[in-house]
């Protein structure tokens, strides 16, 4: 152990603190983020965003070089947002069912969180540029696959412990459980309200009820 | 019965022959429809869909007085396509349950069969318009309720029928039913194969089956 080491306190995380560039550059990201959820990605440009966070363009210039910059950096921002919302609670669940519940109630909790006024980052960029080849359409393709693989996992997880049965297909839960939490997303922001998550709950609940090992099915 | 009417040939249907004027009209919204589904209806110009139909823009603003006449007229175009496409093959169905997989069938049909590059034009509209307050998004959430409520209906006829479950909410089945075919939508525009369509024929077969009256299911 080394003098310098030593001389931390201890439980003291080696934690970089963020320069004041650093924060201003991700609190910007953030508002980006939001914006794009109304606005689209193509609508998101320096000089809107300049307008919305209240500074100059070229003070925004000197964080991102260009347009494509600044919307690549917006996708990576939305994604540490979706990780620490929505895939990190998850990380503790005991079991593959579990997991599951888990990221579909952190995913409601996600959007219904007022976060986006335009709900989901992902499913709003996705459903923008699905006909658009280039860079963002293959990286909201990536993150929507990513996250669809990671629900499969958990169904598979599941599978494994006996809590769903052989006889089901994990990537086709993980479709149906997806399936709800994308409408439930559209319809939050059309109609405000709890209803489309409580129909998202409720059928994915139902769904894996009807999942479980037939065995167990019998005795419930 | 008067001489006029008697000087008809029988069968001759009194149908309004359609002027050049009106086919044209017709064609150019069609167009209009499919360019909507990629740049979004707010990227709908006069000047953009000139070029793609390749007509000057004078010609065009003497069709449509506006962008925004445009656009409610590309809308209403894309309704009447709909209907023909999705629900009015569904009115023979002889059964709430028959209705409903009708509707499944012809609605996957009709997103996979290439009349709009972006996929389901209703979806991509919606998506796009959900936070813009405005006649365009009122009218998207109108024909995206219709169609809801099109869908619960047929639950609700085919519990009548004896072929759904009283215990189960048409409303929840509708939900469900529109969940997949939502996601399917967008899988395939993505994908552009069948994989996400057969997912969600899937999903419904499964969910339909599982409603059947308890009785029924015992035996099955």
């Amino acid at each position: 152990m080394t003098e310098i080491q030593a001389a931390r306190p201890p439980h003291s995380p080696v934690r970089k603190r963020r320069s004041d560039g650093e924060r201003s550059r991700n609190a910007i990201l953030r508002e980006a983020a939001k914006l794009a959820t109304v606005d689209g990605i193509s609508g998101l440009s320096i000089g809107r965003l300049a307008d919305a966070v209240g500074m100059s363009k070229s003070g925004l210039f000197a964080h991102f070089g260009s347009k494509e910059e600044l919307q690549i950096a917006t996708i990576e921002t939305a994604r540490v947002v979706f990780d620490e919302q929505v895939i990190e609670p998850a990380l503790d669940a005991p079991d593959g069912v579990a997991r599951l519940h888990s990221y579909v109630d952190h995913y409601l909790l996600h959007i219904s969180s007022g976060i986006y006024p335009g709900g989901c980052f992902f499913a709003s960029l996705l459903t923008e540029m699905d006909t658009h080849a280039g860079p963002i359409r293959d990286r909201a393709v990536e993150v929507m696959d990513g996250w669809i693989a990671l629900l499969a996992a958990a169904a598979r997880d599941a599978q494994a412990e006996g809590l769903i049965d052989a006889s089901e297909d994990p990537a086709q839960i993980a479709f149906e459980v997806e399936a709800s939490l994308f409408l439930a997303n559209l319809q939050f922001v059309v109609v405000q309200n709890a209803t489309p998550l409580d129909r998202a709950r409720r059928a994915i609940e139902l769904r894996l009820a009807a999942a479980a090992p037939a065995a167990q099915r019998a005795l419930g």
